[in-house]
């Protein structure tokens, strides 16, 4: 469990900050303890860090104005999206303020000729999908939360559609950022690609707000398919399922979706769902495209699935009955708390080369059998990610020890695999020790340019850098 | 044209570390005023400024040794792949010393189950795909030039396939770097995806070795389609031909390549390479995919150029005549000499959001015209990115003048389309004045970040920054 970090508090800055901030923002600055823990951590089993304030940004302007105040008085600040983060990117471990962009939730911008569109950093996925829906259009990196779009960004999020529409770093075309003096910057042109200059856009996506605060995204759009297909297929073993997996993305076939659930998250689901699974690992896909196309593409996928053994494979283009087919993916995080009730779920995230994936899940099912531990695995199996979420009596210090081993070797065997400690969630605070372990000296790299562009360390201390 | 910046040369240094690299380098290191000479700029009409030496690298420690000696005595280091870019990313400024890294050449690793590869840096792309194709793989990023993938990386270069695969900064998954103090580093697991941290790959790629060099490259593959089909359209107008691009987008039609030769293209090509096409502008297109998928898509692509007046269609799939049908745009370099036989070809390399793909060709035409320049445009339309190659007597002084004036012209506007001064050559030496009109103050987050990891200014001096 990741206790609170040893950073020391500003206690005459928080305090001098805080007065000129209250005479400057008024009722868009509140101090209630209740709303303080919601702006900090909320999920998963980080404990809760409270900032000193919470601050409702309505512009650039806002964020600026805030950002100069911290800066002259070295005060933290901690951007605030949607609070769905899963690795403490929102707690304030030396307090601060907490800048909460939810009231920034316009789309500036839709440009259906060019596919993009500028938005305001407060605009969750599926307000954007909604908004663009009439103009035949949608965004496609789907978290599975109601993510914000500037919290997406600064995470580096990604989730089921990634394997065919890539993660934020590909969907991100530019940026506005407060830098940490207050100076609003923005990161690169409207073009579609270009080569001018270091990409600050991808050095800000990812960066988690410890280099900068998002204010305004483009986003790369995609146009509604004309045909949607969905599918599932049950397989005998995990390795089986996995080298499905393996030979769909050698075939090249471009699946929009290849989502991986175990056989205890069917197991959960169908108790949890009332559904008849065979209580085996399971693909569920989505295929985009042509009429034509989609159903070409089902048809390959089922030919190569049967090579690997797989059985009740079911194909099918309504919206009902797909929505019924991805039921159990949809349902598979409330699912799983029924497998043990009372319990924190703690999420993990590795990702691992594909022709690493049967091995990395087949030992994380077998690691948790070894340590008497329910980790159920979900994963988004097109790019070798996956989630096993640890089932944790956090009452039960044995319990949780036993977790926090589980992750560790989780971690480790990802990164010993040629693989990352994390496909989507990002570092925060939850996973420094992995950063180093996983990059060496090119996190010393990463330091240097924290250094450089936030020297006092304002922006969301605490979370990445070791 | 571009002249010698005014950097100071450290006589002093350069000496003391020519000593030193002579003894321990030995042959590697050479001298000579022709080789010095090829290792500077040679291509377009920037003045060619020679390393006071050239070393051969031939692993990543001979690269960390040379740094080091420059390190300690603050000379230049410009790494050099195989001399193709276009604004001056080679020349040495202020002397020092040119690393080669063409002997640097061996593909370390082909993982065909994870659709990845490991590659030295002077490895070229061509010779990539050979040592690829027997096993099916192929890797897509085609700037026409067999550039070497380091110095594809270093300038995110992209090119006819790029609409369809993307550029380097999307087909790169993790880099080794020497840093400017000598240390190594890797900047990112194999896994396909990962938030771990900032992305110093994506720092690294189209930073034009002002931060590093980049000792190994990991990159992305993909299958070799099933099928590829070749068609080529004739359309009335540049207008005309854009609008169809603009139409093939935002339907979504999956088009590998997507190539737009104006009508001076046109007619110099049928000149050069006795073709008989009409002479006005004319797309030319490649479709990956299955059997199935190729034949839609480009009957799909039929369908809305022909809304667009588009005349002459034909898709081909043999490679005969697909050769036969790219013909034009293979020839359009060497043709468009034929246009102006003497004379320089000054690359231009604008992008635009689609939508102002049109009015800026067109305004590029008429801006020529009226200049009374000859500047045929070749664009990979499908990324709004094209190139104006301006034919330029050099011994004309009021040519090379007005040719100035073109370039500034075409810059600007691109940059008041919402777009950039470069989608794919880089800013080298040439552009720097536009990348500052185009960021603004983002360039001073650049130099803030190249004077943290660079603080000697040692990489690749007078390149990329102001």
């Amino acid at each position: 469990m990741v206790q609170a970090t040893g950073l020391a508090r500003n206690e005459d800055g928080i305090a001098a900050a805080l007065g000129i901030l209250k005479q400057q923002f008024g009722e868009q600055l509140q101090t209630g303890a209740s709303i303080r823990e919601q702006h900090a951590h909320t999920t998963t089993w980080i404990v809760n860090q409270p900032p000193d304030a919470v601050i409702f940004a309505r512009s650039t302007q806002d964020v600026s104005d805030v950002v100069k105040v911290c800066a002259a008085h070295r005060v933290p600040i901690i951007p605030f999206g949607a609070g769905t983060s899963l690795e403490g990117h929102v707690n304030a471990p030396a307090g601060g303020i907490s800048i909460d962009m939810s009231q920034m939730n316009k789309v500036l911008e839709v440009n259906a000729g060019d596919l993009d569109c500028r938005v305001q950093p407060g605009v969750t996925r599926m307000a954007l999908n909604t908004h663009l829906r009439d103009q035949g259009l949608f965004f496609p990196i789907d978290p599975g939360a109601d993510a914000s779009i500037g919290g997406m960004s600064a995470t580096r999020a990604s989730g089921t559609n990634a394997v065919r529409y890539g993660t934020m770093k590909d969907n991100v075309l530019s940026l506005e950022v407060v830098m940490p003096n207050g100076e609003v910057i923005r990161t690169a042109s409207r073009a579609r690609k270009s080569s001018a200059g270091y990409d600050l856009t991808r050095l800000m996506v990812g960066s988690e707000g410890t280099l900068g605060i998002i204010t305004e995204v483009t986003l790369r759009l995609q146009g509604i398919p004309e045909a949607i297909s969905a599918a599932s297929c049950s397989f005998p073993t995990v390795e089986a399922a996995c080298q499905t997996v393996m030979a769909v993305i050698q075939y090249g076939l471009p699946v929009a979706r290849i989502e991986l659930l175990d056989a205890l998250v069917v197991k959960a689901v169908n108790g949890y769902s009332k559904l008849t699974l065979p209580e085996t690992p399971l693909l569920l896909l989505e295929f985009h495209g042509s009429d034509a196309g989609v159903s070409e593409q089902a048809e390959t996928f089922g030919t190569l699935a049967e090579e690997f053994g797989g059985t009740g494979y079911a194909a099918t283009t309504t919206v009902e009955e797909r929505t019924k087919l991805w039921q159990a993916r949809h349902d598979a995080y409330w699912a799983m708390f029924t497998l043990r009730p009372g319990c924190k779920a703690v999420a993990t995230d590795v990702c691992v080369p594909i022709s690493k994936l049967a091995e990395a899940v087949g030992g994380a099912n077998d690691k948790a059998a070894e340590l008497g531990l329910l980790a159920p695995i979900v994963g988004h199996a097109g790019d070798g990610n996956f989630h096993a979420s640890v089932l944790v009596d956090m009452d039960d210090a044995e319990d949780v020890s036993r977790a926090e081993t589980y992750v560790s070797w989780l971690n480790q065997n990802a990164i010993s695999l040629g693989g990352t400690c994390t496909g989507e969630h990002g570092i925060g605070q939850g996973k420094r020790p992995y950063l180093v372990k996983e990059l060496g000296g090119a996190v010393g790299v990463m330091e240097t340019i924290k250094a450089a562009l936030d020297p006092d360390g304002i922006m969301n201390p605490g979370k990445i850098l070791p």
